[in-house]
């Protein structure tokens, strides 16, 4: 890390650092300037260091250099992950596309979900049993009688199943019906449930969280493999802005950096990031055009009378034609859905 | 509730709104504007069913009226509630002070900021056995050693304990050694949490999320205070914006906001909320003057060595000197410390 | 308007404001809910009379529903703006793409830079001869003399020249020489320089501020169109977040947002949007996906040596490739470049 | 600054930046690390060259070490500068306290003003002759003819006049009238702005733009400096961030900020801050614990009846008793009002 001394830093206070920074085994390098004096520390890094540095006298700021993060950089494993899961793989050519209501309602409503998405080429259902919500007074989901309508689903449709855990008391029962546990943006920082999670064996995808830092998400992703999992899938959903025309700004650009930085593959939810019916195909468009692995996409039999979400879900016939012109889009950038 | 039809919206779809609104249980006034319809829904409105109505055909906007959260609201209870744990009191004339360590990391140190913070005038003593670390390779925390010598350090000074409760399955060891649970900013809407330590008993911090808007944390604290808990304390932290000289920016505004919207008392955090320990006894002396109940604040015996936030935390002399300065500043605002 | 009386507001105070409301001309209906009383005002509600009424005594919130704007509304206008200037059509089928360096530098480098992009498909060459810099002792541009370099280089190329002004007093001088007026996003809200522009007579590309909302950047059209011009053109080059891994943040649903509320056409700038050479490839290709009529991009034949945005601006070879790739983009979603 | 090579950059390109670095008449130290390789470049950096190296092959980041302003820098000047302008002085022990109405309305209305807000000990008169308002149907200001108020309600007061300049051509009349001239957080980057005031001989404020970092401001402030004024005073009014209860967000941590990197004096306007009366008193007592030189205030004698921002101005007794709190706030400080 570099070690920048205030300006008028005293030679005491410059060699405590020097002295500092070979106690943390790191290898100082003295460099006078002519306005003033910064210290370089070669070596390892251990995290926390640099900021802990930064109570030093005189000095006026520590950049660190490495990321924080290993076995999620690219750095470590140069070719993409495929993360497969059932009927799903996110992460080679063909864009994985998950899509189903926002809470699991009804035997019928998810049901009739999954063969409507299925048949306009979704790879995976999505459902919520577990539903963390806002206020304690909103519908809290179906819990596992949810999770069962969901396996029946998917006995029918044969699509893998996509389902939030909120809690790691959850985990085993979650992890008995889905194929993919989802870690929603309010979690990601859930640092317990992540372990949990990433001992589970089971395929998993993490949501930003609204304010979290791209750094931040690829260390929580850190939290699942170094439990053990190996299939992380990284979902941009959109961060906390000042803009209010949207529920959530969904920044794009997130995709292909992330692609530089990990190896994990990276999914995009428009209808969170959007939070309006209306903005979700087209930015389901971008999404594919941008490089994203795969969609995460609310679809409802009918939005109107859905018991969260509905603002943001498509209906059948919407999702159907997305989906014919989020393939058009996959062609013209060398994918496939 | 208020829905805006678009201009142009059709009879049918203004009908058909009237009779979702009446399903609903709320009764519709059809305004005919010069440019546009307004459908006024007057009664009861349930969480969430704005959002739902917004899919409607023909909808440009709902707003809502009525704050979602009743429990916690100033409206339902006048009198600010006083919260007293141990020799910790938030809500009355006395400002109450938390000081101490981010991390417990041994007996000496813990025992040593206890006596030293108690000296200066705090009321409580912070400290954390369970740490939430971005980073799964940072130190997270000494758990129940740690949690022992909380207790210990009770025993000898007569100070409250504070410290923070990570997950579910702990709140029942937490619950044994502290006075007051914490919830950190990364779980203020971990849900099963706020459950699980509203039915604890114990008083309650829940500090803001870095992007939490003032109505999600009412409803944060709504979940506790409807989980059977009387005794919560809100923290504002700061927020995550585009400033990046402050770790987080601090927003004292939200003190006087929520005075006016909730009875529960209000305290500010000026560590966290900064980042930068040379920032914080001025923040600590502006939330004293802008209303705050109380202060927790960050106290290490040497930042430079601490094992987790050194940059953010006070030396012994320097929380004494803050002391008073925030006591006088107190008095001009007829508080007392 | 709606007016939402607090919560136990006396029989007076609702009395005023009901003749405040009538005082401005607007008709009242006073609606008594179970827990509070609204009151809708009904009729063409002026600019910041909203505000206003907030001060009154027993008043929580006012909500305007019109929108402020009116002659930059779809509303007013169903079809959307074709802006045509010499060889640059921005609005219909056919995309139109403004390449070029950030800074005229030298009279071979903005004529490369012409022949380069309009190669490669550029139709219109874009070039900055007064440079707004964060910093005074950074490169302020050539000034006029850069001006005749873009003229030489249309002249050459058949290109049509997009420049940036930055003071009223040089409109005339820069509408001289440029066929379309650039607004840079620090001056969205420069009124005085929007009027100026307006009375023009020429093409405007009106760049979004980094922290303005939908409404203001209509707002700010609003005075362009005001002042007698109908060829603006929108352009989103991204806002400012706490994102730190981009330069801004580039929120495309802004988009399909303004497509639905404005008539005017709407051009992307992936180049200060993402603030990172490899990230605009990628987002260019998002931009034609999710609908814009037109690009923005900075491309210089030696960005490594560049006077200013250098980190931001593509090779050519690396625009021609681009382009490819936006084009194939372009037909997959029924538009052409 | 300090160039980060990726991990796994080839000797060459290593080879190519050291020559870059000493093109620029830096001086380069190569320093190989366990991971990647930095090469430090010591010396005086040109503004802006951190950021072209940035697109050199290999490379992963750029650091820049020094701060880029340099005549705003506490580093140039250690003692704070005094700025006094007629009866204001902001700088000193005694805080300075600017107020008065939004826009200048009518004779009676700026006169009444004065003469109140002198009584409750400010100890300058603002008014808004020229108004920069975001849609072009507002009122726009009185002019030349508010200006002429404002003279005459100093001639009657002795109140030094502090009003908006909006544009370069307009500097010359308002200078004629005005002690102190403002520029608004809409033009805090309009470049050709700041250096007109610079060279007009008058003292300024310089509003902090709502999306602009410390650095922008203290740039922009540069502009004024290096034109030839010594006497700017930096305005905190609030940032815009993700808060809707507040209509910006006020972080006083800058002002602690700021007085550790500038000698410029600071001043806070909790008005716009916060955006609602309610809020303003207790900001205000916020704002002079944390150390600000100065408060402006909007106060109107018929805040409801304004023509502008009547929402967050305070009546003239509001002002009183915040005058009242404040006097009693700064004593506890060791200033006064």
């Amino acid at each position: 890390m570099i070690v920048v001394m205030k300006r008028g830093a005293s030679q005491q206070q410059i060699d405590h650092m020097v002295e500092r920074i070979t106690t943390l085994g790191l290898k100082p390098t003295v460099l006078v300037g002519t306005e003033r004096t910064v210290i370089a520390a070669i070596g390892r890094e251990k995290s926390g260091v640099a900021a802990a540095l930064e109570s030093g006298a005189g000095v006026a700021e520590v950049m660190p250099i490495l990321a924080p993060y290993k076995m999620a950089s690219r750095e470590i494993k140069p070719e993409t992950t495929v993360v497969t899961a059932g009927s799903l793989s996110v992460g080679g050519e063909k864009i994985g596309v998950i899509a189903g209501p926002c809470s699991v309602e009804s035997e019928e409503q998810i049901m009739q979900s999954a063969k409507a998405v299925k048949a306009a080429g979704a790879t995976a259902l999505r459902g919520g049993a577990f539903k963390p919500r806002t206020s304690p007074y909103s519908f809290q989901g179906l819990k596992e009688t949810g999770l069962k309508m969901l396996a029946a689903a998917r006995a029918e449709t044969g699509l893998a199943v996509v389902t939030e855990v909120l809690a790691t008391e959850d985990v085993p029962l979650v992890a008995e019906y889905a194929d993919v546990l989802q870690i929603g943006a309010r979690n990601m920082q859930n640092y317990r449930l992540l372990e949990a999670v990433g001992k589970s064996g089971k395929a998993t995808i993490l949501k930003r969280g609204p304010s979290a830092t791209m750094e931040e998400m690829l260390l929580a992703a850190e939290y699942i493999l170094d439990a053990g999992s190996q299939d992380v899938i990284l979902c941009e959903r959109g961060i906390r802005t000042f803009e209010t025309h949207t529920r959530f700004t969904l920044p794009l650009a997130s995709v292909p950096y992330l692609r530089q930085k990990t190896h994990l593959p990276i999914i995009v939810d428009p209808s969170h990031g959007t939070g309006h019916t209306y903005l979700v195909p087209d930015m389901a468009c971008a999404s594919v055009a941008v490089g994203a692995d795969g969609l995460i996409l609310e679809v409802h039999p009918d939005p109107e009378n859905a018991m969260s979400d509905g603002y943001q879900s498509l209906t059948f016939d919407e999702f159907a034609e997305t989906m014919r012109r989020c393939a058009a889009v996959a062609t013209a950038v060398g994918r496939r859905i």
